[in-house]
């Protein structure tokens, strides 16, 4: 690794190598858990460039690549397992500055990777009355390219499932990290090849995505005394196909009561919480189907309220922006990531707040599985140690709940466990060195791994 | 019954006395139904007014009401029950010069009832690239007002689910037939009072719809070998949340080879035949997936294909447009409507196969229901007699599948056999007199009927 031979040859680009900063640039929200923070704290890069084409990160990557320098992209750092942090140091791509939108077309978007996602949609609506199908609740702050390698779904989940859906990405062009770099395109099945692969086996320099028509969504909020009652309604709710939403989260009390700043006044610590974006031409079905649950209570709409402080959009009160809320009020609160499907998945939600009690709040999201409605829990846990951590996402493997454990920064341990060969094979063409943000395959770095214990990067670099 | 002192008084407008024109005007495609034409070849109105606008709806009324003389709306006549043919004769209201679109806005539709709604789709692109959410097959001649009484679902059902869903209309307005007629609007549950009542209860002068995206949909036809595989399939394709689809067909062997003429030379009587409709976006996405059914070959794509001869838009081989074929080429054959649902509904159609071999021919149509995906079967039947015809209908619900019987002419024979109070009480509101198409409403006509054989209206009027 020759770092002051690469930081000369990248003299003339976009450079940092102010510590200070390039520290900053090389954290992500790995804080959110208490088990990442302890590993990755120290984690530094030597410099960031950021590159303004194409040419540029093929630049970038030739350099490193005779440098033996590890690079690691970074979108807007707004990942939650260190995706983002460069565990060998060496180099990080900021790819803020490849922020253009290249083409709009009915139903489609090309795009840079380094725009912001607010931004891109606010582009695409202007220019054809569209948007993205899904996002981040970040999308305030994260880019679409780090959305697509790091990312999984969010915001429009409710209706189109998940990005690694057939239809959910169309395009994605990849710069790989070989002597001579390559440009290349990835379609249809091969798409899973480069994406969510957190940048290991290439960088994307453009992405190709699908559109859905851009509404005004009516930004809703409902209390319910019942949580075991609230969760069904919104699985009514998110049930009706002719009900457009985007939107459909339940937050346990006291969530709403005690980390919902704005929510002071409007709700009680009794109160559970659906949070719903329902599209203008869809408000008048909704209010008639919501009618049938009498305890149910509308307390807010976007387009019609009398609250004092605008609440800002559902979304940031859902996905992982409720676990944000509740941290910043509560330190000691960190989550799980947990996948409820199947026959009577909420009888098992039930099951699994009767179990821990106090221990977890609920927070589910509904979202699209195969064609079937399922959810997504982002249940708050009041961290005490790492063992009852563990303990806690044991129980519920065993009660049958499949967990997507938030606190492992590898691409295999954060989902199924399983090397992804697509991936990996991938990686061997066109990462022959593993220069590309090292640490993050197990599948790469140590091929017999059981999966036993949590995977420790044996390279991790310290500042 | 006074009708010369109405047709005196209706002389200033636009009024057909014909006979032949009249009696053409008087029937719909209830001949598909070899029961219904029978009972009703000889139905046959006393005249056929076309208003050209709500005052004028509501002149007619006052005076049909004025002179007790019966009032049946026509849209274009496309209804496959006899719900537009005018049992007692009477005054036909033709709806065909009330053809405006009111207003467009996102996602959002005014028209008047008149419209034909492949018209009405086009004026919409153009206004905005939007398009409806569902049409039935027939939209090339039927109108909107008539889909939205007398209709039910169709193209885009895969995705929209059904008329009746919370959200699939927006808002409706009725002239009720008093002394003195009101203008009624009907939103969110009240809906139901109005929607899909043959007009037995109000006439309806404006609809609002939701809109959705127009894209230019790529026609597909897909052959595969089994029935059971090719079901399978197809069902796989409509569960894709990513995929973009507004049709997704099943038509057993030998279906295309022996009904549809333009398929000559291109299916052969073995071929099952999926036919579909993807969004452009989405095609990468479909055709990989597709790659995962070895046997099932894509024969034809409407955006790049040899065919000689257009095949025209998919969905005119669905719905009821596959009944309509196969009848013209063998005049035994009628249908049936089954709706399939519930845990491993595709065996049920299998074991439906088996147990009634040629006798039958299985047309699929996949819907939602509910969030979930079911499917409609518009079943071939080899008619052989009407005992035989109700001999299969009792086994289907032996069988667990519930039939919605197209051989009978009334709301509640055609629907669940059960009484609509929330149509039936507006009907005592609206209808005093019960001059709105009379006949289809058995609550309405003999409250005590107890379904176990066919209604025969007793006031039905030969020619
Ligand atoms: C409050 C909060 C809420 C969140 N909600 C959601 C949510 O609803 N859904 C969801 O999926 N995630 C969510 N996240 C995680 C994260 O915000 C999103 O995945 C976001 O899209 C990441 O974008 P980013 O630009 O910040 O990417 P980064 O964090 O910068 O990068 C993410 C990963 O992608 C790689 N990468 C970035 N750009 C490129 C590129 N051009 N080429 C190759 N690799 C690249 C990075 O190396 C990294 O591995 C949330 C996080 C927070 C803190
Ligand atoms: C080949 C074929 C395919 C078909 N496919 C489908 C399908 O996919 N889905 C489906 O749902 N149907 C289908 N149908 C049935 C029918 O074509 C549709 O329901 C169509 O929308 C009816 O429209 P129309 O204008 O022809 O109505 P009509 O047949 O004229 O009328 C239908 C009913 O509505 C009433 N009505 C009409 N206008 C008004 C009004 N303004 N106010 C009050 N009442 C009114 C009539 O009195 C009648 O009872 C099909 C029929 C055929 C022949």
């Amino acid at each position: 690794m020759n770092i002051d031979a690469a930081k000369a040859a990248l003299a003339h680009l976009d450079l940092d190598e102010n510590p200070h900063s390039v520290k900053a640039k090389s954290r992500d929200f790995f804080w959110y858990s208490p088990v990442l923070k302890d590993r990755l704290d120290g984690v530094s890069a030597d410099f960031v460039v950021s590159p303004k084409s194409q040419d540029e990160v093929i630049e970038i990557l030739r350099i490193c690549h005779a440098h033996d320098v590890p690079v690691t992209v970074r979108g807007a750092g707004t990942g939650n397992y260190g995706q983002a942090m460069p565990l060998k140091g060496g180099c990080i791509i900021h790819m803020q500055s490849m922020n253009t939108v290249v083409e709009i077309g009915a139903g489609r978007v090309v795009t840079q990777p380094g725009v912001v996602i607010r931004e891109l949609d606010a582009i695409t609506r202007e220019h054809s009355g569209q948007e993205l199908r899904m996002m981040p609740s970040t999308a305030a702050t994260a880019t679409i390219g780090g959305f697509i390698c790091g990312g999984s779904g969010g915001v429009g989940s409710v209706r189109w499932g998940v990005l690694r859906d057939y239809g959910n990405i169309i395009r994605i062009r990849v710069v790989t990290a070989e002597a001579e770099p390559r440009i290349l395109d990835f379609t249809g099945e091969d798409l899973a090849r480069v994406s969510h692969a957190y940048g290991t086996n290439g960088i994307v320099t453009e992405i190709e995505l699908p559109l859905a028509p851009a509404y005004d969504w009516v930004h809703l909020f409902v209390t319910h005394p019942d949580f075991a009652a609230a969760s069904r309604m919104a699985h009514d709710i998110s049930l009706q196909d002719g009900l457009l939403i985007k939107l459909d989260t339940v937050c346990e009390a006291p969530i709403a009561a005690k980390y919902f700043q704005r929510f002071k006044g409007h709700v009680t610590e009794a109160d559970n919480l659906v949070a719903l974006m329902v599209a203008p031409q869809s408000m008048d079905g909704f209010l008639s189907l919501l009618a049938h649950y009498p305890e149910a209570k509308l307390i807010y709409r976007s387009d019609d309220n009398d609250w004092s402080r605008d609440p800002g959009p559902a979304y940031e009160y859902g996905w992982n922006h409720t676990t944000l809320r509740a941290l910043k009020v509560e330190p000691v609160i960190t989550y799980l990531q947990v996948r409820y499907a199947g026959e009577g998945f909420l009888d098992k939600i039930d099951e699994i707040r009767a179990r821990f009690g106090d221990e977890l709040i609920q927070h589910i999201e509904f979202l699209k599985e195969n064609g079937v409605m399922t959810a997504a829990g982002l249940t708050l846990v009041r961290f005490t140690t790492e063992d009852r951590l563990n303990e806690i996402i044991a129980i519920h493997e065993e009660m049958g709940c499949m967990i997507f454990n938030p606190h492992r920064y590898t691409l295999e341990e954060g989902g199924r466990q399983i090397v992804d060969d697509r991936q990996l094979n991938f990686k061997r063409e066109a990462d022959p060195k593993g220069i590309l943000n090292p640490g993050k395959m197990i599948a790469w770095e140590d091929p017999d791994w059981d999966f036993k214990t949590m995977y420790a990067y044996p390279d991790l670099k310290k500042a």
